[in-house]
């Protein structure tokens, strides 16, 4: 094969797939001169065989200097030096080849001169083809690497090495390509530079049955292709905002010396009482042999009940709907902690804005009352709609045209805004005043619906997010600090334009003697609580917290409608596919 | 009340518990005068009535400047310019406080100068009590607020107002306290500086049932009391290194251009195919009713087999024990994914090695071979490493003292040494020329054991860690790339000092038609697999990626020994407490 037959003289022995990598692909440290525009052979990967659905890569070493371990000193020295290596003849290793961050097409367009620094460069980009269109001498293929939502522009013409796998048809939507080739100022409008390709390497094909092709299609479709839809505009920019949020709120409470607790997602403790609970458990055989299991195959007392003592945990166990109470253990010791992991509801809603398995995020905070609880929800929500704004501004450009127009108007308000907090009783008075017929009356005592949230803050408050605090107690958790007035508890909610309520939160219920007399007042069990109210036993804190639905952020700063499309896999009911 | 007849006379209406949080505990931005050396007034926070548990807080608000909501400029305007505020009138409301990070203990002590740059500040500490040590004329209270190891020594005499409650008893190991005064360089070698108290307030007093006393109490027993266990020295220490951890996990990645994807926590897809997985199901009816539930109510089908058409999902569900099938249909459209989230394992394993439930941290990267994944999960660890060095020093300390000694230099080494890999095949020739009697005895084709795992990394390479790569594919997963040999998959296993198999990952088979093969060698369902398959019929491209359990990372940094206290709540049979 020609790629042997022209194989480098250079000294450098390096692993063709690797070396790849190493010599373009990959940006930290840049030694000079610029690796990207060394001439680099670029020869050393094998085309594939064309009958093949992938391509065979010949394997060599990263690194072949032989080390033979590391000694005492930390440091590794070379086989050929035996003064060295004599007490670990034998135990010869290789060393493992440095990592490199992978140079990605947003890394050259996403710069201030949208890649016009790099003109000249010898670059190669791997990705998937989006689009092929043929003119009379050159063809245009646009490659999609993922990091961001634009294609690199790759301009091809006859003269380029593996041309030939574009004439075979080879180049289809959804193929894997590599290419190589020199960064040129484009002519088109829509970018500043484009690859003028020297080479072409065709990595995975794509069978004609390719579902998405060009013609768009639906999001509906789309949710029956998990798998896929990644690859599309849509779905790559929600990965990418939903990937800016998460690490924004990581970063936000780093910075604010909050501690990551990973609450419990199994639990056997019937605190949450939230009703809706997904039972665990091994009871039933597990898979494999579970399609066909016989009923009678579960352990039964002498009584005919689940014998529960069998199960894996001893007792009935249940996905958690909420880690707030495990994180105020936590936040009574730590201080300021916060969770960030997969909550779970079985309720039966088959809704735009439900899921049966989300990500909740939950701060609590010690010392801390219900005004510092309010501060630290908008400090926290400005700063992760600031981020992605400065951080994904491409894919918010997207969202602006496509999804929701306005969209970035509407966070640049948010960011921007000064919040507004009013209480239950005076929102009740302002929808009682509202020259607007509600579905639902409104009456103090009764639960805000959507429709009244949704007035408030789109409304009345102009796209202003409003939190609404104070709430009656007889709508709220047990675990709510009583106001002096004792009637209300000292929770609130952040209502946001379109979605609504995006965040839930309160004081907790500090006091030990007000907590035990609420528990009574429910009829709630209150050994079950013996860990909960010691906290409230030694050394207890005014504290507060709130909860976060990630998915519901994710389509407040998208504008995604569903919210199943917010998430790589939903599960909803009847629905676990993937 | 005292509290009441000296009440400020200063503008500022502030509410006093975030008054005092905004004046004293919060630190950014500082205006000058430094606010932490006002003569403020100590008074505003209410002294608690001593007969309750907590104590309870005046409330007033953040600013009672009342503003009229936002209007469309984005401006906030005050309720006495009615010519703005016409339009919204009756829908006033108040603004949200500044949310401001807390001055914290580590704050204080932490820095180059270990606090000395602040004496002479009046600064404010919240927290709970460790020990208090009665001199003849001055009161030493250790106060610990979670942000560091170290307590704040407070100095406090019968001068200082709140003295009382030193003398009534109130102060006891476990209690919370709010205590204010000045920073004044300390006496003791312990310490660089201390709080002369001027005021101090007993915020909630602690039962003398605690169980946490000045004594040591054994792991196990506070594995009883997991609520309240991070408040010793050592479960503080794990939850900040534990957060070190996974934060330096997320800088890592998200530095490298990979995008966090959240793999599914619930999946009824049978291709993990692991066997001991744990079933989710609603047939049973769910919390409260639960603990008699009789088998009977579980819905059969008229063959008695437990009907599944009934369960939430329409069949059969599990907990995940991994998320890499699914982070691979994200990496081969973003390129480079990471996964970082809870999995499991039934596995009735009570073992010091092994939870029910863990995290786990699975990146993917496309368009890489075996050599970058490996050089990837050594750029990992190394990272992670050097990070908890850098930002957990005195936990580090500690550790090195109490828990393992040398565990500071032996993640020294790790953080500098050059990895060493070697195949299965040297790996096992290494063994047999080992002056070693192994339990298990050692021969191509095996599975390597603990004991092996641990010669190999701890006596044959001194310390150092060491990756085995290229293992015989009858005992690796069908996923796994086969080598050239036919024999071999492209599999890797990092093992390292004291913990053995740390990280494990591989490149993963690419080519459609090895792939079938495969899973017909191995008896597997083709149609479940579909959509793993899809990834490569369309655009199939060369990947790798590992697999690493957040847990045994927090072992390996830490030197706890069993798994249990390195996480909050730990699930193991029979065990699902809290």
């Amino acid at each position: 094969m020609a790629a042997a037959a022209i194989a480098p003289a250079t000294p450098l022995r390096l692993k063709p797939y690797s070396a790849l990598r190493y010599l373009s692909l990959y940006t930290k440290p840049i030694p000079k001169p610029n690796p990207y525009s060394l001439p680099f052979p670029p020869f050393l990967l094998r085309p594939p065989p064309l009958a093949g659905a992938g391509v065979i890569l010949p394997r060599r070493r990263f690194f072949s200097t032989i080390v033979s371990g590391a000694l005492q000193s930390g440091e590794a020295v070379e086989k050929t030096k035996p003064e060295f290596s004599e007490k670990w003849r034998g135990e010869a290793g290789e060393k493992i080849g440095e990592f490199r961050k992978k140079l990605r097409v947003a890394d050259i367009k996403h710069g201030p001169d949208e890649g016009l620094g790099r003109v000249g460069q010898t670059l190669v980009v791997t990705g998937w083809v989006r689009t092929l269109r043929v003119q009379s001498s050159v063809t245009f293929i646009e490659v999609n690497d993922g990091s961001c939502l634009s294609n690199m522009q790759c301009v091809i013409d006859s003269d380029a090495e593996g041309y030939d796998q574009v004439e075979a048809g080879l180049i289809t939507t959804g193929a894997s390509i590599w290419v190589q080739g020199t960064l040129v100022p484009s002519q088109g409008s829509k970018q500043k530079v484009e690859l003028k390709v020297k080479k072409i390497v065709v990595v995975g094909k794509s069978d004609p049955s390719y579902p998405i092709q060009k013609k768009r299609v639906s999001r509906e479709f789309l949710r029956t292709k998990a798998h896929l839809r990644p690859r599309t505009n849509t779905f790559g920019a929600v990965a990418r905002v939903r990937n800016a949020l998460a690490f924004a709120t990581h970063k936000f409470f780093q910075e604010n010396g909050f501690v990551w607790v990973s609450s419990p997602i199994i639990t056997a403790s019937d605190c949450e009482g939230a009703g809706e609970q997904f039972c665990v458990t091994t009871l039933i055989p597990s898979s494999g042999e579970v399609v066909d299991s016989p009923v009678d195959a579960v352990p039964k007392t002498k009584d005919g009940l689940i014998d529960w003592s069998q199960d894996f945990f001893g007792k009935p166990a249940f996905l958690t709907v909420s880690g707030q109470l495990n994180a105020e253990t936590y936040a009574t010791a730590l201080s300021d902690v916060y969770t960030f992991g997969p909550t779970f509801r079985a309720e039966n809603s088959n809704t735009s804005r439900h899921l049966a398995e989300f990500w909740m995020i939950e701060p609590e905070l010690a010392f801390a009352d219900l005004n510092d609880d309010m501060a630290c929800a908008t400090a926290y929500l400005q700063y992760v709609v600031r981020y992605v704004l400065e951080n994904c501004k491409e894919d918010m450009d997207f969202f602006n045209t496509w999804i929701e127009k306005g969209i970035v108007d509407r966070l640049n308000d948010v960011a921007e805004k000064e919040f507004v907090q009013l209480t239950y009783t005076d929102a009740i008075e302002l929808l009682l005043r509202a020259n607007k017929k509600f579905e639902f009356p409104v009456k103090w005592g009764c639960d805000l619906q959507s429709e009244h949230e949704r007035y408030i803050t789109e409304e009345a408050y102009g796209g202003c997010p409003v939190i609404i605090r104070d709430y009656p107690k007889e709508i709220k958790a047990f675990y709510m600090r009583q106001n002096d007035d004792g009637k209300t508890v000292a929770a609130m909610d952040m209502l946001v334009p379109r979605v609504g309520e995006l965040i839930g939160g309160s004081q907790r219920e500090e006091r030990l003697e007000y907590l035990e007399t609420r528990l009574d007042d429910l009829k709630l069990d209150k050994d079950t609580y013996w860990w909960y109210l010691d906290l409230r036993r030694y050394g207890s804190v005014p504290h507060a917290g709130f909860g976060l639905g990630f998915e519901r952020l994710v389509q407040f700063a998208t504008g995604i409608e569903n919210i199943r499309d917010t998430i790589p896999f939903p599960r909803t009911p009847g629905s676990a596919e993937f």
